[in-house]
């Protein structure tokens, strides 16, 4: 099997996971929490949110964190930034990181943005060069690559022509996102030989859910096509609106324990790693998606 | 992407998924579960074992289940044969197929099945025989092919060998067993081209628990590989004893799911499927580790 030797795990449990939660998590349990990660061996973590506190409560403290967290060096402390006032909140706590988004399907981009398609772009690349000038990196996400909750379908045509876009205002990396978890192994395959022919494949990351358990499947293929770069939600935290109960975000875990496995390296220590898992299950007093948690549950 | 055009469920869910649920499942429960089965589009169901009763006090109606189940033409009603008792009795009801079982690691098959693994096959010689004599298909099970919970690793010269001995008393087809859901896409890899080489990938079904998520990766491997059938069990039935809360085999419907998204056929029909899902959920009154179900009750 042709796989690659070294992987990195993004890390995006204490944005694209505490998003949706309801229980408030502290700032001082974020901090001990990613301070936890950072140890762990990870080299990205995106860490907060930089959205009006009024749409994300759970990520108002994004400037807070970041103060209080300690950076280790070699690690990318990362947030999301929907807009310039965002992009300036970030810069006055020293964000290492930009990451912009939108989604590959109109209904899903304007439920989430509020704008069409066509419409985002302008706001990103607004929010890559206040990035830019301040010398950080900036990432880009496409949502619903794979299919959309409200129009199904999602055409690859749209895929290449958002991707090309977000290159052209200097996005460095795409993550394309199945979004709800729909994903199979043959359209991964098909997408990824087509963004790889058009783009490269060192340029792109693969964002998975596991709603169907399908998630290490899809990563299987994006390793064989030669993908390197994988997000992962520590737990599975992060739930899938659409499918109340069932799971969304891959457990960063999960995707550890299949590459170490495989003999694919990761940099990442699996048992620190399951220990913040722990600690922020513990915190949410909630039983988290992850199996290789159930499974240290179910032994101690 | 290289796959089979069709593919063969064997449904495992009655007597797999069963054999260790505290809660009994009444004889009558069961039949009208099992007729749900047939009337899905499934082609082989295992319905029972003819184990002692004191053995598997769930599965201690056997006979009246054979006696009372509508049969469907076209599918194959299993059962597991441990002995020669075993086979009069499922003779005596007319099952249509004998399955047979052992394990790949010394200390699991002792264990099981209290005898040394070469001590085994004189057994299972008796079964196949008295199955044979009676125009019986004999199907052969190989448990801890790609790890043990009591000996770790196993080694692949001993599966062969196991196979070879399978086969030659009688065995049609042998399912492959990852019985603590520990293999990884590339040691499946590894043993399906080495038992593929040595007899041939169309003797070969695979079986695979989902308990740390890698159920559907590892089935992608398979069918990239050319294997046509597989083992699943409805609604992921039939728990992992060795660690708690941990989900066992793969529900048949995630691997379903994944198969007709990619446009392989299975002749069973989804929406009928999930609802036997659903009842035998409602029958055990549990939460069961199926992804299908966990999606359709979140809709609902």
């Amino acid at each position: 099997m042709n796989l690659p030797k070294r992987v990195t795990l993004k890390e995006v449990g204490p944005r694209d996971g505490l998003q949706n939660e309801k229980k408030f998590v502290t700032t001082e349990q974020k901090v001990e929490w990613i301070n936890q990660l950072s140890e762990s061996g990870l080299s990205h973590i995106e860490v907060s949110s930089f959205v009006h506190p009024k749409w994300i409560p759970a990520l108002s403290d994004a400037e807070q964190v970041f103060q209080q967290i300690h950076r280790h060096s070699g690690v990318t402390y990362s947030a999301l930034i929907p807009n310039i006032k965002g992009a300036e909140r970030a810069l006055q706590v020293g964000v290492d990181e930009f990451a912009v988004f939108m989604s590959a399907s109109e209904t899903h981009n304007r439920k989430n943005i509020n704008k069409s398609i066509e419409d985002t772009y302008s706001v990103l690349k607004e929010v890559a060069n206040e990035g830019k000038s301040a010398r950080k990196n900036v990432r880009g996400y496409v949502s619903t690559v794979f299919g959309c909750p409200y129009d199904g379908h999602v055409s690859l045509e749209e895929v290449k022509k958002i991707c090309d876009k977000l290159f052209s205002i200097g996005v460095y990396e795409i993550s394309l996102g199945d979004t709800i978890g729909v994903a199979n192994p043959q359209q991964v395959e098909e997408v990824i030989k087509e963004v790889k022919k058009e783009f490269g494949v060192d340029r792109f990351a693969l964002h998975f859910h596991d709603t169907r358990g399908m998630a290490l499947a899809n990563t299987l293929v994006g390793l064989q096509l030669g993908v390197k770069i994988f997000d992962g939600s520590i737990g599975g935290l992060g739930g899938c609106p659409y499918a109340k109960g069932a799971s969304g975000n891959v457990a960063s875990e999960d995707l550890l324990f299949m590459l170490h496995e495989m003999g694919i390296e990761t940099g990442v220590d699996a048992k620190s790693f399951l220990k913040a898992a722990t600690f922020i299950e513990d915190v949410l007093q909630k039983t988290l998606p992850s199996h290789q948690l159930k499974i240290a549950e179910g032994m101690s």
